[in-house]
C-alpha cells in the first residue's frame, strides 16, 4: 500500500505517460506540484489547456499555429518556390533555429511504413502535390530522418515529384558539426564519403 | 522571432520551471502535449488542480494527505512509542518504502540554517513536543540528512528533547549498500568507521 494519497497517485500514473517522464520524475514533479501554491498549479493547469486549444496545425502548410494560414506561410518576404519537406511539425522549429532556409514547409505526418501500416495515402501527400502549381514551387527539399523508412519515402516521393516539373533534393547526410570520425558510425561516413564536396 | 505560437511559448515556459525539466524537456513537453488529443491534456490539467485541492498536510505529523489525521497517525497497528522525525513530508515515501520503520512521523519542515534565515522557531518543534506526552513517545529516531545543517539541527534537538525524558537517535551513517570503498567519500568512511558495530 503507498504511503502516497490516491488523488496524488493517480496524477503521478499520468504524469509518468508523458515523454521523457520516468516513474521517479514522475513522482517528483507530482510532489513538487502538491508542494506548490494550489493558484500557481491552477494557472499551470489553465495555461496548458489554453494552449492545447488554441494550437491547431496549419491548413496549408501542416505546422503548429494559432492563425490560418501560419505566420511562414504568410510571410511575403519567403521564397514560395523552395518547399521543405519534413516529417513532422517540430521539425519545422529545428530548421528554422539553423535560420538558413528561406522557402516555405510542408509536413508530411509520417513516412511511409508497410509494418507499422502507414500507406502513402496516410500522409499529406495530395496536399502537397495541390501546392506545387499554386505556389510556382521549383524545387522540393526533402529532409526526412536517414533512416530507413526515411530513405525509402524519399525516393517514393522523388519519382512522384519529378512527374509534376520540380526539382527534388535531399539534405547531405555525414559528418555532425564538431563530431571526431570516431563517433561517426560505419553508415554516415560512407555517406559522408559519397556526399564529398571539392574544396574551392 | 520563435517560430512558435505565443500559448505554446508561454506553457514552454511555465514548464521549464518544474523540478528536473529544463529548457529542452520543456519545449519537447509542450509540443507533445500540443499534439495529444484536447480531452487527454484537460484531464492531465484537471487531475492536477484536482490533487493539489485534495492533498494537505496532515494535522499531526505534517505528512502528506487527503485526509485528517494522516493513514500513518490513524494505524493503530504503528508502534506510537517510536517517533521518526524527517526534514520533508517525502522522505517519509523513502523510508515507508524500506519498510523497516514501524513507529510514526514528524515532519520538521527544514533544518536550522542561520544563513537562510531559519529558526528554531520557524521549524515543527513545538508541535514535536506537544506529541511526546499524549503518544507515550519512547524514542525520537532523527533522520534529518547528515550535512552540516541536519548534524546542527539534530544536535539542536538532541538537547532539547532529552529534557523531556525520551531517548534520542539518529540513523546511522556509512556506507551505501552495493558501494565499494573506491566510491566513497573520506568523511562518510570516517563516519562508517565510527559507527562500526561487533559482528556476532
Amino acid at each position: 500500500m503507498s504511503a502516497l494519497p490516491p488523488a496524488l497517485v493517480s496524477l503521478i500514473a499520468l504524469l509518468g505517460k508523458l515523454p521523457g517522464i520516468g516513474p521517479r520524475s514522475a513522482e517528483r514533479l507530482g510532489l513538487h506540484l502538491m508542494q506548490t501554491e494550489t493558484a500557481q498549479v491552477e494557472v499551470l493547469a489553465q495555461k496548458m489547456v489554453e494552449a492545447r486549444h488554441r494550437v491547431c496545425s496549419c491548413q496549408n502548410c501542416g505546422a503548429l499555429t494559432e492563425d490560418q494560414p501560419c505566420r511562414i506561410c504568410r510571410d511575403d518576404s519567403r521564397d514560395t518556390s523552395l518547399l521543405c519537406l519534413v516529417e513532422k511539425p517540430t521539425d519545422i522549429l529545428s530548421l528554422e533555429k539553423s535560420g538558413m532556409f528561406k522557402g516555405r514547409f510542408h509536413v508530411l505526418g509520417g513516412k511511409i511504413s508497410p509494418i507499422n501500416g502507414v500507406e502513402p495515402a496516410d500522409l499529406r501527400i495530395r496536399e502537397l502535390e495541390e501546392r506545387l502549381g499554386p505556389e510556382q514551387v521549383r524545387e522540393v527539399v526533402i529532409a526526412l530522418p536517414s533512416d530507413v523508412e526515411g530513405d525509402a519515402t524519399s525516393y517514393y516521393l522523388a519519382r512522384l515529384l519529378r512527374v509534376h516539373g520540380v526539382l527534388v533534393s535531399r539534405i547531405a547526410q555525414g559528418l555532425p558539426a564538431g563530431a571526431g570520425l570516431e563517433f561517426a558510425d560505419e553508415l554516415t561516413l560512407s555517406r559522408a564519403l559519397e556526399g564529398r564536396r571539392e574544396l574551392q
